[in-house]
Protein backbone atom coordinates (compact mmCIF):
# COMPACT_ATOMS: atom_id res chain seq x y z
CA UNK A 1 0.00 0.00 0.00
CA UNK A 2 2.07 2.76 0.93
CA UNK A 3 5.73 3.12 3.30
CA UNK A 4 5.24 6.28 5.12
CA UNK A 5 8.06 8.44 6.85
CA UNK A 6 6.74 10.49 9.82
CA UNK A 7 8.19 13.05 12.06
CA UNK A 8 7.79 13.66 15.39
CA UNK A 9 8.49 16.77 15.61
CA UNK A 10 11.25 17.38 19.08
CA UNK A 11 9.04 17.30 22.08
CA UNK A 12 6.85 14.64 23.27
CA UNK A 13 4.12 12.16 21.43
CA UNK A 14 1.71 15.86 20.59
CA UNK A 15 4.12 17.31 18.74
CA UNK A 16 3.33 14.93 15.78
CA UNK A 17 0.94 16.47 13.07
CA UNK A 18 -2.70 15.90 12.85
CA UNK A 19 -1.96 13.92 9.72
CA UNK A 20 0.93 11.98 10.95
CA UNK A 21 -1.00 10.68 13.96
CA UNK A 22 -4.30 9.76 11.72
CA UNK A 23 -1.81 7.78 10.06
CA UNK A 24 0.03 6.04 12.67
CA UNK A 25 -3.21 5.18 14.29
CA UNK A 26 -4.66 3.37 10.98
CA UNK A 27 -1.77 1.74 9.68
CA UNK A 28 -0.74 -2.04 10.14
CA UNK A 29 3.20 -1.85 11.08
CA UNK A 30 4.27 1.30 13.26
CA UNK A 31 8.64 1.45 13.65
CA UNK A 32 10.03 4.36 15.63
CA UNK A 33 13.87 5.18 14.53
CA UNK A 34 15.64 5.53 18.00
CA UNK A 35 19.38 6.06 17.53
CA UNK A 36 19.98 9.26 15.32
CA UNK A 37 17.66 11.06 18.02
CA UNK A 38 15.49 10.73 20.41
CA UNK A 39 12.22 13.31 22.03
CA UNK A 40 11.80 14.03 25.40
CA UNK A 41 9.28 10.88 26.10
CA UNK A 42 9.33 6.74 25.24
CA UNK A 43 8.11 4.57 23.19
CA UNK A 44 5.83 3.82 25.98
CA UNK A 45 4.90 6.99 26.31
CA UNK A 46 4.28 7.05 22.18
CA UNK A 47 2.25 4.01 22.52
CA UNK A 48 0.02 5.12 25.02
CA UNK A 49 -0.72 8.42 22.91
CA UNK A 50 -1.71 6.77 19.95
CA UNK A 51 -3.03 3.50 21.26
CA UNK A 52 -1.61 0.76 19.24
CA UNK A 53 2.12 -0.85 19.87
CA UNK A 54 5.20 0.51 17.99
CA UNK A 55 8.48 -1.45 17.21
CA UNK A 56 11.78 -0.12 17.99
CA UNK A 57 14.11 0.09 15.28
CA UNK A 58 17.89 0.24 15.81
CA UNK A 59 20.27 1.45 13.87
CA UNK A 60 21.11 -2.22 12.48
CA UNK A 61 17.48 -2.86 11.74
CA UNK A 62 17.48 0.38 9.56
CA UNK A 63 20.73 -0.21 8.09
CA UNK A 64 21.36 -3.62 7.28
CA UNK A 65 17.28 -4.65 7.97
CA UNK A 66 15.67 -2.74 5.72
CA UNK A 67 13.95 -5.32 4.18
CA UNK A 68 12.02 -6.32 7.61
CA UNK A 69 10.83 -2.54 7.43
CA UNK A 70 9.77 -2.94 4.41
CA UNK A 71 8.21 -6.47 4.21
CA UNK A 72 5.06 -7.05 3.08
CA UNK A 73 4.69 -3.43 2.31
CA UNK A 74 2.98 -3.59 -0.59
CA UNK A 75 -0.07 -5.08 0.84
CA UNK A 76 -0.20 -3.22 4.40
CA UNK A 77 0.65 0.21 5.50
CA UNK A 78 4.11 0.70 7.16
CA UNK A 79 5.22 3.49 9.07
CA UNK A 80 8.73 4.34 10.06
CA UNK A 81 8.83 7.57 12.57
CA UNK A 82 11.76 9.93 12.83
CA UNK A 83 12.18 12.39 15.53
CA UNK A 84 12.10 15.72 14.37
CA UNK A 85 11.90 16.05 10.59
CA UNK A 86 12.09 12.44 8.44
CA UNK A 87 15.68 14.35 6.06
CA UNK A 88 17.28 15.12 8.80
CA UNK A 89 19.61 11.88 8.27
CA UNK A 90 20.89 10.59 5.33
CA UNK A 91 19.61 6.65 6.56
CA UNK A 92 16.46 7.97 6.06
CA UNK A 93 16.14 8.81 2.16
CA UNK A 94 18.58 5.41 1.64
CA UNK A 95 15.38 4.05 3.12
CA UNK A 96 12.75 5.77 0.41
CA UNK A 97 15.65 4.48 -2.53
CA UNK A 98 15.37 0.83 -1.34
CA UNK A 99 10.87 1.41 -1.35
CA UNK A 100 10.97 2.60 -4.49
CA UNK A 101 12.92 0.15 -5.66
CA UNK A 102 10.95 -2.62 -4.73
CA UNK A 103 7.73 -0.14 -6.22
CA UNK A 104 6.58 0.14 -3.12
CA UNK A 105 4.71 3.73 -2.73
CA UNK A 106 6.07 6.34 0.13
CA UNK A 107 4.94 9.61 1.19
CA UNK A 108 6.33 11.76 4.20
CA UNK A 109 4.97 14.01 6.66
CA UNK A 110 7.64 16.61 7.43
CA UNK A 111 7.83 18.02 11.27
CA UNK A 112 10.07 20.66 12.97
CA UNK A 113 13.37 19.96 13.50
CA UNK A 114 16.59 21.16 15.53
CA UNK A 115 17.53 22.74 12.05
CA UNK A 116 14.80 25.29 11.73
CA UNK A 117 13.50 25.14 15.44
CA UNK A 118 17.44 26.95 16.17
CA UNK A 119 15.40 30.11 15.35
CA UNK A 120 14.22 30.04 18.97
CA UNK A 121 17.41 31.44 20.38
CA UNK A 122 16.14 34.72 17.97
CA UNK A 123 19.00 34.31 15.95
CA UNK A 124 17.34 34.62 12.10
CA UNK A 125 17.47 30.55 9.79
CA UNK A 126 19.30 32.42 6.86
CA UNK A 127 22.22 34.14 8.95
CA UNK A 128 23.28 30.89 9.11
CA UNK A 129 25.89 29.24 7.14
CA UNK A 130 26.90 25.60 6.60
CA UNK A 131 25.67 22.89 9.63
CA UNK A 132 28.81 21.08 11.78
CA UNK A 133 28.47 18.03 13.66
CA UNK A 134 31.18 17.97 16.56
CA UNK A 135 31.81 14.16 17.83
CA UNK A 136 33.20 12.83 21.25
CA UNK A 137 37.08 12.86 21.17
CA UNK A 138 38.67 9.72 22.33
CA UNK A 139 42.68 9.34 23.52
CA UNK A 140 43.55 8.50 19.72
CA UNK A 141 40.72 10.14 17.13
CA UNK A 142 40.34 13.70 17.88
CA UNK A 143 38.35 15.22 14.50
CA UNK A 144 38.45 18.67 14.33
CA UNK A 145 37.26 18.99 10.62
CA UNK A 146 34.13 21.18 11.93
CA UNK A 147 36.72 23.71 12.76
CA UNK A 148 37.27 24.86 9.41
CA UNK A 149 33.53 25.03 8.66
CA UNK A 150 33.25 27.15 11.33
CA UNK A 151 36.17 29.57 10.22
CA UNK A 152 34.67 30.01 7.06
CA UNK A 153 31.14 30.86 8.60
CA UNK A 154 32.57 33.39 10.67
CA UNK A 155 34.60 34.95 8.07
CA UNK A 156 31.42 36.24 6.31
CA UNK A 157 29.78 36.95 9.51
CA UNK A 158 27.39 33.58 10.00
CA UNK A 159 26.35 31.60 12.36
CA UNK A 160 27.23 28.06 12.76
CA UNK A 161 24.64 25.15 14.05
CA UNK A 162 26.89 22.57 15.95
CA UNK A 163 24.78 18.84 16.40
CA UNK A 164 26.66 17.43 18.89
CA UNK A 165 27.60 13.50 18.87
CA UNK A 166 24.51 11.09 20.45
CA UNK A 167 25.96 6.76 21.20
CA UNK A 168 22.99 4.89 21.32
CA UNK A 169 24.04 1.28 21.64
CA UNK A 170 27.93 1.53 21.56
CA UNK A 171 29.63 -1.50 21.94
CA UNK A 172 33.34 -1.21 23.66
CA UNK A 173 35.96 -2.71 21.57
CA UNK A 174 36.49 -5.45 23.55
CA UNK A 175 32.93 -6.63 23.23
CA UNK A 176 32.63 -6.06 19.57
CA UNK A 177 35.88 -8.08 19.20
CA UNK A 178 34.70 -10.53 21.17
CA UNK A 179 31.44 -10.60 19.28
CA UNK A 180 29.26 -9.77 22.62
CA UNK A 181 26.61 -8.01 22.00
CA UNK A 182 26.57 -6.33 24.97
CA UNK A 183 25.76 -2.09 24.39
CA UNK A 184 27.36 0.27 26.69
CA UNK A 185 24.62 3.26 28.50
CA UNK A 186 23.18 5.97 25.74
CA UNK A 187 26.09 9.04 25.95
CA UNK A 188 24.79 12.44 24.33
CA UNK A 189 27.31 15.24 24.15
CA UNK A 190 26.95 18.58 26.25
CA UNK A 191 27.07 22.01 26.11
CA UNK A 192 30.22 22.00 27.90
CA UNK A 193 31.80 18.88 26.57
CA UNK A 194 31.31 20.60 23.34
CA UNK A 195 32.56 24.01 24.24
CA UNK A 196 36.02 21.98 25.70
CA UNK A 197 36.73 20.53 22.04
CA UNK A 198 36.36 23.91 20.38
CA UNK A 199 38.56 25.45 23.53
CA UNK A 200 41.21 22.87 22.80
CA UNK A 201 40.92 23.27 19.34
CA UNK A 202 41.65 27.02 19.00
CA UNK A 203 44.35 27.05 21.19
CA UNK A 204 46.38 25.42 18.85
CA UNK A 205 45.13 27.12 16.07
CA UNK A 206 46.47 31.02 15.70
CA UNK A 207 44.08 31.16 12.90
CA UNK A 208 41.10 30.19 14.34
CA UNK A 209 38.14 32.72 13.95
CA UNK A 210 36.95 32.21 17.00
CA UNK A 211 38.49 32.22 20.86
CA UNK A 212 37.36 31.80 24.33
CA UNK A 213 35.61 35.01 24.28
CA UNK A 214 33.21 34.34 21.36
CA UNK A 215 29.73 34.62 22.11
CA UNK A 216 27.80 31.23 21.48
CA UNK A 217 24.61 29.76 22.26
CA UNK A 218 23.97 26.59 24.24
CA UNK A 219 20.46 25.04 23.40
CA UNK A 220 18.77 22.18 25.39
CA UNK A 221 15.79 20.28 24.65
CA UNK A 222 14.72 22.34 21.76
CA UNK A 223 10.86 22.67 21.70
CA UNK A 224 9.91 20.84 24.86
CA UNK A 225 8.13 22.37 27.95
CA UNK A 226 11.41 22.82 29.71
CA UNK A 227 13.78 23.69 26.84
CA UNK A 228 16.51 25.81 28.06
CA UNK A 229 18.78 28.51 25.75
CA UNK A 230 22.13 30.39 27.71
CA UNK A 231 23.99 32.52 25.62
CA UNK A 232 27.44 33.20 27.22
CA UNK A 233 31.05 33.32 25.80
CA UNK A 234 32.77 29.92 24.74
CA UNK A 235 34.99 29.83 27.98
CA UNK A 236 32.34 30.50 30.07
CA UNK A 237 29.91 27.37 28.55
CA UNK A 238 32.74 25.50 28.93
CA UNK A 239 31.86 25.57 32.82
CA UNK A 240 28.41 25.79 32.58
CA UNK A 241 26.70 22.74 33.59
CA UNK A 242 23.27 23.86 33.95
CA UNK A 243 21.73 22.64 30.67
CA UNK A 244 20.11 19.90 31.79
CA UNK A 245 18.43 16.74 30.12
CA UNK A 246 19.80 15.94 26.38
CA UNK A 247 19.35 16.83 23.35
CA UNK A 248 21.71 19.93 23.50
CA UNK A 249 23.37 21.85 20.78
CA UNK A 250 25.98 24.46 20.39
CA UNK A 251 25.63 27.86 18.05
CA UNK A 252 28.87 29.22 17.38
CA UNK A 253 27.38 33.30 17.34
CA UNK A 254 28.80 35.27 13.86
CA UNK A 255 27.79 38.90 13.41
CA UNK A 256 24.66 39.92 15.31
CA UNK A 257 21.93 42.33 13.81
CA UNK A 258 20.15 44.22 16.31
CA UNK A 259 17.04 42.47 16.25
CA UNK A 260 18.77 39.45 17.08
CA UNK A 261 20.70 41.09 19.86
CA UNK A 262 17.91 42.40 21.45
CA UNK A 263 15.95 38.86 20.82
CA UNK A 264 19.16 36.92 22.48
CA UNK A 265 19.90 39.22 25.64
CA UNK A 266 17.03 37.28 27.32
CA UNK A 267 19.21 34.16 27.71
CA UNK A 268 22.55 36.14 28.51
CA UNK A 269 24.16 34.40 31.19
CA UNK A 270 26.48 37.59 32.19
CA UNK A 271 25.22 40.69 30.96
CA UNK A 272 28.99 42.02 30.74
CA UNK A 273 31.08 39.66 29.11
CA UNK A 274 27.94 38.93 26.32
CA UNK A 275 28.18 42.51 25.23
CA UNK B 1 -2.63 33.83 30.20
CA UNK B 2 -0.71 33.10 27.11
CA UNK B 3 0.57 33.93 23.63
CA UNK B 4 1.05 31.14 21.62
CA UNK B 5 2.83 31.53 18.02
CA UNK B 6 2.10 28.47 16.76
CA UNK B 7 3.84 26.83 13.44
CA UNK B 8 1.38 25.28 10.44
CA UNK B 9 3.75 23.50 8.69
CA UNK B 10 3.98 23.48 5.04
CA UNK B 11 0.80 21.65 3.42
CA UNK B 12 -2.89 21.67 4.15
CA UNK B 13 -5.25 22.33 7.76
CA UNK B 14 -3.47 18.88 9.16
CA UNK B 15 0.09 19.72 9.01
CA UNK B 16 -0.64 21.55 12.18
CA UNK B 17 0.67 19.46 15.38
CA UNK B 18 -1.87 17.89 17.77
CA UNK B 19 -0.57 19.79 20.35
CA UNK B 20 -1.13 23.32 18.20
CA UNK B 21 -4.70 22.22 17.43
CA UNK B 22 -5.58 21.49 20.91
CA UNK B 23 -3.98 25.29 21.89
CA UNK B 24 -6.06 26.33 18.62
CA UNK B 25 -9.49 24.98 19.53
CA UNK B 26 -9.43 26.22 23.22
CA UNK B 27 -7.89 29.61 22.58
CA UNK B 28 -10.13 32.80 22.86
CA UNK B 29 -8.86 34.57 19.82
CA UNK B 30 -6.65 33.11 17.11
CA UNK B 31 -4.85 35.47 14.52
CA UNK B 32 -3.44 33.68 11.44
CA UNK B 33 -0.49 35.73 9.24
CA UNK B 34 -0.93 35.95 6.09
CA UNK B 35 1.39 37.92 4.07
CA UNK B 36 5.09 35.92 4.56
CA UNK B 37 3.75 32.34 3.35
CA UNK B 38 0.89 30.58 2.17
CA UNK B 39 -0.81 27.56 2.19
CA UNK B 40 -2.54 25.24 0.04
CA UNK B 41 -5.85 26.07 1.15
CA UNK B 42 -6.96 29.14 2.72
CA UNK B 43 -8.83 31.00 5.98
CA UNK B 44 -12.09 29.63 5.54
CA UNK B 45 -10.68 25.58 5.10
CA UNK B 46 -8.63 26.39 8.82
CA UNK B 47 -12.04 27.69 9.99
CA UNK B 48 -14.01 24.31 9.16
CA UNK B 49 -11.34 22.48 10.30
CA UNK B 50 -10.92 24.28 13.93
CA UNK B 51 -14.17 24.51 14.77
CA UNK B 52 -14.00 27.72 14.73
CA UNK B 53 -13.70 31.65 13.53
CA UNK B 54 -9.42 32.75 12.38
CA UNK B 55 -9.33 36.45 12.23
CA UNK B 56 -6.71 37.62 9.49
CA UNK B 57 -3.16 39.49 10.25
CA UNK B 58 -1.97 41.52 7.39
CA UNK B 59 1.32 43.01 7.33
CA UNK B 60 -0.55 46.49 8.75
CA UNK B 61 -1.93 44.23 11.95
CA UNK B 62 1.27 42.76 12.78
CA UNK B 63 3.95 45.50 11.99
CA UNK B 64 1.89 48.91 13.45
CA UNK B 65 -0.87 47.13 15.12
CA UNK B 66 0.60 44.28 17.38
CA UNK B 67 -1.24 46.15 20.24
CA UNK B 68 -4.57 44.71 18.47
CA UNK B 69 -3.38 41.60 18.71
CA UNK B 70 -1.93 41.55 22.03
CA UNK B 71 -4.38 43.07 23.70
CA UNK B 72 -5.79 41.93 26.86
CA UNK B 73 -3.59 38.62 25.85
CA UNK B 74 -2.83 39.08 29.51
CA UNK B 75 -6.56 37.86 30.54
CA UNK B 76 -7.17 35.73 27.43
CA UNK B 77 -4.98 33.10 25.53
CA UNK B 78 -4.25 34.87 22.20
CA UNK B 79 -2.89 32.21 19.07
CA UNK B 80 -0.71 33.85 16.13
CA UNK B 81 -0.44 30.97 13.82
CA UNK B 82 2.10 31.26 11.02
CA UNK B 83 2.58 28.85 7.92
CA UNK B 84 5.67 26.71 8.41
CA UNK B 85 7.70 27.60 11.94
CA UNK B 86 7.27 30.54 14.23
CA UNK B 87 10.60 31.65 13.62
CA UNK B 88 10.89 31.72 9.76
CA UNK B 89 10.02 35.71 9.54
CA UNK B 90 11.49 38.30 11.83
CA UNK B 91 8.34 40.01 12.16
CA UNK B 92 7.13 37.27 14.40
CA UNK B 93 10.60 37.39 17.10
CA UNK B 94 9.30 41.20 17.18
CA UNK B 95 5.89 40.20 18.54
CA UNK B 96 7.73 37.90 21.12
CA UNK B 97 9.88 40.74 22.72
CA UNK B 98 6.28 42.88 22.44
CA UNK B 99 4.30 40.15 24.47
CA UNK B 100 7.71 40.18 26.66
CA UNK B 101 7.82 44.12 27.64
CA UNK B 102 3.90 43.93 28.20
CA UNK B 103 4.93 41.01 30.55
CA UNK B 104 2.47 38.42 28.57
CA UNK B 105 3.62 35.04 29.16
CA UNK B 106 4.32 33.35 25.28
CA UNK B 107 4.78 29.94 24.05
CA UNK B 108 6.14 28.23 20.91
CA UNK B 109 4.75 25.44 18.63
CA UNK B 110 7.40 24.41 16.35
CA UNK B 111 6.29 22.42 13.04
CA UNK B 112 8.43 21.83 9.38
CA UNK B 113 9.28 24.88 7.63
CA UNK B 114 10.88 24.99 3.82
CA UNK B 115 14.15 25.51 5.85
CA UNK B 116 14.03 21.82 6.60
CA UNK B 117 11.85 19.83 4.37
CA UNK B 118 13.45 20.98 1.47
CA UNK B 119 15.69 17.87 2.37
CA UNK B 120 12.84 15.77 0.77
CA UNK B 121 14.86 16.64 -2.99
CA UNK B 122 17.83 14.40 -1.52
CA UNK B 123 20.06 17.21 -0.92
CA UNK B 124 21.57 17.10 3.13
CA UNK B 125 20.81 19.89 4.78
CA UNK B 126 24.13 19.68 6.43
CA UNK B 127 25.74 20.33 2.73
CA UNK B 128 23.33 24.11 2.66
CA UNK B 129 25.06 27.05 3.19
CA UNK B 130 23.67 30.43 3.78
CA UNK B 131 20.04 30.97 2.40
CA UNK B 132 19.27 33.53 0.05
CA UNK B 133 16.41 35.59 -0.79
CA UNK B 134 15.54 36.33 -4.42
CA UNK B 135 12.89 39.72 -5.48
CA UNK B 136 11.20 40.48 -8.05
CA UNK B 137 13.30 42.75 -10.11
CA UNK B 138 11.82 46.03 -11.69
CA UNK B 139 12.98 48.26 -14.40
CA UNK B 140 14.74 50.22 -12.12
CA UNK B 141 15.69 47.92 -9.23
CA UNK B 142 17.59 45.18 -9.78
CA UNK B 143 18.77 43.92 -6.44
CA UNK B 144 21.50 40.62 -6.49
CA UNK B 145 23.44 40.74 -3.54
CA UNK B 146 22.05 36.70 -3.64
CA UNK B 147 24.36 35.96 -6.27
CA UNK B 148 27.44 36.59 -4.16
CA UNK B 149 26.47 34.72 -1.57
CA UNK B 150 25.41 31.32 -4.16
CA UNK B 151 29.24 32.40 -5.68
CA UNK B 152 30.68 31.71 -2.21
CA UNK B 153 28.48 28.94 -1.23
CA UNK B 154 29.66 27.14 -4.07
CA UNK B 155 33.16 28.02 -3.84
CA UNK B 156 32.39 25.75 -0.69
CA UNK B 157 30.90 22.78 -2.58
CA UNK B 158 27.76 23.87 -0.37
CA UNK B 159 24.13 24.33 -2.36
CA UNK B 160 22.20 27.47 -1.59
CA UNK B 161 18.03 27.78 -1.24
CA UNK B 162 16.70 30.39 -2.80
CA UNK B 163 13.52 31.37 -0.99
CA UNK B 164 11.23 33.37 -4.08
CA UNK B 165 9.61 36.65 -3.41
CA UNK B 166 5.93 36.80 -2.15
CA UNK B 167 3.81 40.00 -2.98
CA UNK B 168 0.76 40.36 -0.72
CA UNK B 169 -1.87 43.39 -0.96
CA UNK B 170 0.99 45.02 -2.76
CA UNK B 171 -0.25 49.06 -3.82
CA UNK B 172 0.77 50.54 -7.44
CA UNK B 173 3.14 53.77 -6.61
CA UNK B 174 0.19 55.91 -8.14
CA UNK B 175 -2.43 54.00 -5.45
CA UNK B 176 -0.17 54.67 -2.26
CA UNK B 177 1.04 58.53 -3.08
CA UNK B 178 -2.96 59.25 -3.59
CA UNK B 179 -3.25 57.29 -0.45
CA UNK B 180 -5.69 54.89 -1.89
CA UNK B 181 -6.30 51.19 0.00
CA UNK B 182 -6.42 49.17 -3.09
CA UNK B 183 -4.30 46.15 -3.63
CA UNK B 184 -2.60 44.58 -6.63
CA UNK B 185 -3.40 41.11 -6.71
CA UNK B 186 -0.72 38.68 -4.96
CA UNK B 187 2.30 37.76 -6.78
CA UNK B 188 4.72 34.55 -6.22
CA UNK B 189 7.77 34.30 -7.75
CA UNK B 190 8.03 31.33 -10.09
CA UNK B 191 11.01 28.53 -10.51
CA UNK B 192 11.42 30.02 -13.91
CA UNK B 193 11.05 33.58 -13.02
CA UNK B 194 13.78 33.15 -10.30
CA UNK B 195 15.96 31.00 -13.02
CA UNK B 196 15.63 33.93 -15.54
CA UNK B 197 17.27 36.47 -13.14
CA UNK B 198 19.77 34.26 -11.70
CA UNK B 199 20.92 33.88 -15.70
CA UNK B 200 20.47 37.99 -16.22
CA UNK B 201 23.42 37.91 -13.36
CA UNK B 202 25.83 35.28 -14.84
CA UNK B 203 25.90 36.86 -18.03
CA UNK B 204 27.01 40.33 -16.89
CA UNK B 205 29.78 38.58 -14.05
CA UNK B 206 32.39 36.69 -15.81
CA UNK B 207 33.45 35.79 -11.93
CA UNK B 208 30.06 33.28 -11.54
CA UNK B 209 31.05 30.37 -9.82
CA UNK B 210 27.48 28.92 -11.92
CA UNK B 211 26.32 29.03 -15.47
CA UNK B 212 23.26 28.05 -17.55
CA UNK B 213 24.62 24.60 -17.33
CA UNK B 214 24.96 24.82 -13.45
CA UNK B 215 22.63 22.17 -11.93
CA UNK B 216 19.51 23.42 -10.30
CA UNK B 217 16.61 21.99 -8.54
CA UNK B 218 13.22 23.74 -8.62
CA UNK B 219 10.52 22.46 -5.99
CA UNK B 220 6.85 23.84 -5.57
CA UNK B 221 4.22 23.36 -2.73
CA UNK B 222 6.72 21.45 -0.51
CA UNK B 223 4.61 19.07 1.95
CA UNK B 224 1.41 19.20 0.24
CA UNK B 225 -0.28 16.01 -1.41
CA UNK B 226 0.82 17.71 -4.83
CA UNK B 227 4.38 18.90 -4.51
CA UNK B 228 6.48 19.15 -7.31
CA UNK B 229 10.64 18.72 -7.64
CA UNK B 230 12.73 19.38 -11.46
CA UNK B 231 16.03 18.92 -11.47
CA UNK B 232 17.61 20.72 -14.41
CA UNK B 233 20.29 22.98 -15.61
CA UNK B 234 19.53 26.51 -14.75
CA UNK B 235 18.76 27.39 -18.42
CA UNK B 236 16.20 24.10 -18.72
CA UNK B 237 14.39 25.11 -15.59
CA UNK B 238 14.13 28.93 -16.50
CA UNK B 239 12.42 27.25 -19.16
CA UNK B 240 10.26 24.93 -17.71
CA UNK B 241 6.86 26.32 -16.62
CA UNK B 242 5.53 23.48 -15.05
CA UNK B 243 5.63 23.51 -11.63
CA UNK B 244 2.60 24.62 -11.10
CA UNK B 245 0.61 26.66 -8.48
CA UNK B 246 2.67 28.67 -5.35
CA UNK B 247 4.82 28.22 -3.66
CA UNK B 248 8.03 27.67 -5.77
CA UNK B 249 11.64 27.23 -3.83
CA UNK B 250 14.99 26.74 -5.51
CA UNK B 251 18.26 25.11 -4.94
CA UNK B 252 21.42 25.65 -6.98
CA UNK B 253 23.34 22.62 -6.37
CA UNK B 254 27.03 22.50 -4.94
CA UNK B 255 29.25 19.75 -5.04
CA UNK B 256 26.72 16.28 -5.00
CA UNK B 257 27.45 13.60 -2.84
CA UNK B 258 26.95 9.72 -4.07
CA UNK B 259 23.72 8.62 -2.20
CA UNK B 260 22.38 12.63 -3.02
CA UNK B 261 23.16 11.81 -6.99
CA UNK B 262 21.45 8.48 -6.51
CA UNK B 263 17.98 10.28 -4.74
CA UNK B 264 18.15 13.46 -7.22
CA UNK B 265 17.82 11.53 -10.17
CA UNK B 266 14.18 10.33 -9.65
CA UNK B 267 13.68 14.51 -10.47
CA UNK B 268 15.80 14.60 -13.53
CA UNK B 269 13.99 16.37 -16.56
CA UNK B 270 16.84 15.42 -18.39
CA UNK B 271 18.89 12.59 -17.70
CA UNK B 272 21.55 13.72 -20.41
CA UNK B 273 21.90 17.28 -19.12
CA UNK B 274 22.11 16.97 -15.37
CA UNK B 275 25.09 14.67 -15.54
Amino acid sequence: MVFYLVGLGLGDAKDITVKGLEIVKSADRVYLEAYTSILTVGKEALERFYGRSVILADRDTVEQGSDEILENAAQEDVVFLVVGDPFGATTHSDLVLRAKEKNIPWKVVHNASIMNAVGCCGLQLYNFGETVSIVFWTDSWRPDSFCEKINSNLKRGLHTLCLLDIKMKEQTVENMMRGRKIYEPPRFMTVSTACQQLLEVTKNNPESEFSSDTLCVGLSRVGSEDQRIAAATLRELSEYEDMGKPLHSLIVVGKVHPLEQEYLEQFFLNEKSCR
